[in-house]
């Protein structure tokens, strides 16, 4: 159950080894507390190994790579494959350079992936080589509408067949697949796009989800994705007049702060395809 | 109009791309999109030019700026040159160090910039080679007073008109002049400086109103100016007893998210000079 | 009188340099300016012995070392050692991989050091040269409580002895010595732990702390912890329904903003061993 995904977190408090960037990492490191994890964050080729083999897995986010966090990425996902840990690739702006592209292949080539999570721009990068990419935001011409949603559902999961791990498409509507079935997400609000990320926080709540919940991963990190979207909405909920997108992020993550397994379980808007 | 400055800004939705301080880069990507831009941060020499490409504008702030990252700064300014975008430099802690001082006076003889925003002591360091500077923060002897405006005016017309820009010089009397008028602005509030990075959101947030008001470079400037200060004034009013500096530092934000064109208009408290 | 301690930072505002984790480092940057002090942050080597010298005291912080940023943490002490600033480390992760703890111990050992601040288990494997860590929390097995209080005093005093410097120990009691004489500090809540930087707030702080009160050192030290403490139990009784760690992050470094050297005599709470 929905329910028992966040709790396990809550209960075990999986220790999570991000590389990630430095735009949103005190957000990604206050969300893992949150929700029960403890976050490590550490990016030096000469000590990832080390720390990611302490840790239960893995948040690789490339949405500030340079030349010097390139290697860790890889040092550090080779020492957690070894180690049977969780590993998941959050490919910020995968299709607005060939650096993100490049390096979001090589890993996925290179790295055995238990999830990768993104925006249909950057997930339509990585399956078909080509996406259109606003920067590190999905264009709105790749959108999932309801109109679009049976082809996207196909989509999304031929995708993490081929890819061979859980994919996670967040946007409006979010598709979690294991290239079987597919969960349709509609939690969350359109408001989170105005806070920069929520996508990072949702990578990095996916991978505690999984190392806690290791024989049930599919649900595990469906049960993230809606977690974070119903964050989203008790938090608007709090919204006062005149507060804006700062106090916004603030309350989400209060929000996953607060939430036990009764608020997931009968706040998450699920059906499977 | 002022007015039209923000309202153009949320019509048209920039994407700026910055490189920048990792201190106040969290509430630098926050401000843009309260403002309605959309941000993009990255400084790998391999990539920042085909990221520039993809934005409208780029902002420079060399607040952490290190043996990686300027490099970058030269390679996209000259991109974002060559492809008209607008560039904006924020050379923070100019005059605190050789190394600062340096690169932005390099920044400025080699990358066309269409406005330079800083503090005084910065400002003076790039204008006289010399200045007085406590870190990142201007130094007393050197503020803006109104017994001294006259003569800031003219040095910050001189300054413009010698550095070929828009050069916006703020403290408690703010300055924006392209060397033939100047707008002395006197929106803000004094607390504003007791939170880190003011400067920095200002300098991103300028960098989007320049992006979008193209033929009116000067007042989008200014704008500019008098949406943070005025962001400043209206958080405050929201000010709860044992509020402080942090609580403020997310008000100003939601007052940019709130602001709408009318709002900035009345608020505005400027002359021309 | 630990009031004097805090009223002599508002007063004389000390300029702090920082080479400090990209985690926290904004919180570190706004809890600095909550208290009275000015932060300052650069870690490329070729500036930092010029930033350093500028500055009243140093705070090293290996929370995100890397191969850059460690040369700049001893060319900035050794310049600090040399002008006779005051010098902190905060040994983030000590004993979590062998990069951080040999840089631990080269920084001990190369730089003259005015205090260390850790918790128990990066202090431990300072002090034995072992210790447990859970990543950049301490171990449950090494927590102090009242039962190991005695021999934790006498752990730290000695340790504080061989290292030459103030040792403060932090977590649910907290304890600094200088080796002579031990504060037992019991301030503080337990939350404070779901909120990433809470420690390395403390240690920026305390090097402000230590600046503004140089012929009191120890007394200084022990203020800060009581502040941080005072602090985090201030903005508890200020949460609300619903109010997370996000929101108790903001609250902390409020109180610290709104903090007298009345309401830090009165609330302090500590006993001398």
């Amino acid at each position: 159950m929905i329910r028992d995904c966040i709790e396990n977190v809550r209960r075990k408090k999986p220790l999570v080894h991000n590389i990630t960037n430095y735009v949103t990492v005190n957000d990604v490191a206050n969300v893992l507390l949150a929700c029960g994890a403890s976050p490590i964050m550490s990016d030096d080729p000469e000590e990832v190994e080390e720390i990611t083999s302490i840790c239960g897995g893995l948040n690789i986010n490339i949405g500030t790579l340079n030349k010097d966090t390139i290697p860790s990425m890889f040092l550090a996902g080779k020492k957690a494959n070894k180690l049977g840990h969780k590993v998941l690739l959050d490919p910020v702006g995968a299709g607005a350079s060939k650096l993100r592209t490049d390096t979001a292949f090589k890993l996925m080539k290179e790295i055995k992936l238990d999830a990768i999570r993104g925006n249909i721009s950057e997930i339509k990068t990585l399956a078909l080589g080509s996406g259109r990419t606003k920067g590190v935001d999905a264009d709105v011409a790749d959108a999932i509408t309801e109109d679009s949603l049976d082809n996207a559902i196909a989509f999304t999961k031929a995708f993490a067949k081929k890819a061979g791990c859980i994919v996670a498409v967040t946007g409006a509507i979010d598709l979690v697949s294991d290239g079987d079935i597919c969960y349709v997400i509609r939690n969350g609000r359109e408001e989170m796009a105005r806070i920069t990320g929520t996508g990072c926080q949702l990578s990095a709540v996916m991978t505690a989800f999984l190392v806690a919940n290791p024989d049930n991963e599919l649900e595990a990190a469906a049960a993230a994705v809606c977690a974070m979207g119903l964050a989203g909405e008790i938090a608007w909920c709090r919204m006062q007049p005149y507060d804006g997108n700062s106090t916004y992020r603030n309350r989400i993550i209060d929000a996953i702060c607060n939430m036990d397994g009764e608020t997931l379980e009968e706040g998450a808007k699920y059906e499977i395809r």
